[in-house]
């Protein structure tokens, strides 16, 4: 059975998110759907990550295997016109052929996340559901200079939710950047992976350094307590996009 | 009655385009409604441009007569919360005194027009309506210099839609650029005023320059023939933004 490695966009707003859910519609559904009506093959694919609903991806990878072998260009066309029929806000950038060994979960080295904060007076009309719409001024400096106390390994118990089902609250984060273009924000994190709802613990708590309410110190604090109850409120799945993961 | 200058964002797609109509909802409609249930006045506005279905705006002006002397950010605000009960996809990004001849239409010195495509082989997904999707490549240094051909004072016929309602076919093109960043492609026109459709049969035609069919030669015969039957075919009207105008 060859194995196709598939990089994948999505708008996250009407699906209950990645993983298949018997609630609702489910990006990782809707690919298996278009895999079905194309191969006739009931397939069960694995994404690099589980985004929660109405978060979004600009490079999610998942792996499939398919019975037939199928030209790169082909598979991706024919599952995009699959997915376009069933009017599914998912479009395949990519599909490739992949070692038998690949696992788009488990062979993922790195995982690139960004988080959009749109500050300004007025709401969001062409962004909603793009971004976070945050009507106070935020000092992207601060929050920059704040996020570099999340960087590096740490107990991240603060920044996880409390569903969250890895082992271990442990994780490394490589790299946390916040930069500023008009009234967007954006904070660009990566690492090899993620506790759930790590990010948006994250960008809740910098626009509260954003604001002055907290300091760099705060954050170093509410890191340090190990306490759930320490973070600042999470920030919605709007501004979320998965952007790329690194093998 | 102090006179108002309002700048709005706007998402065209579910309007029938910025003009009141009998056919359906329009960008015109959404923000009366918003003044009448604000101040209980029937106010009609003006905008400086008619966009139709489908084309957004980041800049479009409009001016409206109100018997209240608002605080200018009161205005705002109350508008946008009005709009946002109503669930329409229009924020007032600004609302300031005017003189009472400023006119948002007839006082216009310039408007600003950007046409996003993006060219790739995979359909948008988070784009979806906000840009036009062109699976060939595209050259966009040839877009630009066949663009040029369309810059200064030119009789547009061969760009104008049949139904447009200007006096004259002639307008005076400032500026016409074509950058690309990635798989974006942005054509960024100004002029003091635009004939129906022109921008989007600017990007129809330097479309077919960016695939290598037209040479610049070719489109300035279209330009010069005066013909609606010159010009390539009208670009969808999801790309079109209206950005900005000068006073």
């Amino acid at each position: 059975m060859p194995r196709y490695k598939l990089v994948i966009e999505y708008d996250g707003t009407p699906y209950v998110g990645w993983q298949r859910q018997d609630n609702g519609p489910s990006v990782q559904g809707a690919i298996e759907a278009a895999i079905l009506s194309l191969t006739g093959e009931i397939v069960s694919i694995r994404g690099a990550g589980r985004t929660d609903s109405g978060v979004h991806a600009m490079g999610q990878v998942a792996h499939a295997d398919l019975t037939r072998d199928w030209k790169e260009h082909t598979l991706r066309n024919a599952l995009n016109a699959h997915l376009g029929m069933a009017g599914e806000r998912v479009a395949i950038l990519d599909a490739a052929r992949a070692p038998d060994d690949f696992d788009a979960r488990f062979s993922a080295k790195k995982r690139h996340y960004l988080y959009r904060i749109i500050s300004r007076k007025a709401p969001l009309a062409l962004e909603a559901n793009r971004a976070w719409f945050v009507a106070k001024d935020l000092d992207h400096d601060a929050m920059h200079a704040a996020g570099q106390m999340l960087v590096g390994k740490h107990d991240f118990t603060t920044f996880r939710a409390a569903q969250c089902q890895a082992n271990s609250p442990v994780r490394t984060i490589d790299r946390l950047e916040v930069t500023r273009s008009g009234d967007l924000i954006e904070m660009r994190v990566s690492a090899q992976s993620f506790l759930h709802n790590q990010i948006r613990s994250f960008a809740g708590t910098l626009k509260l350094a954003g604001e002055g309410k907290w300091t760099a110190g705060d954050v170093r604090a509410a890191l340090e307590a190990r306490d759930r109850k320490a973070c600042g409120p999470v920030a919605p799945p709007d501004g979320l996009y998965f952007m790329a993961v690194d093998y």
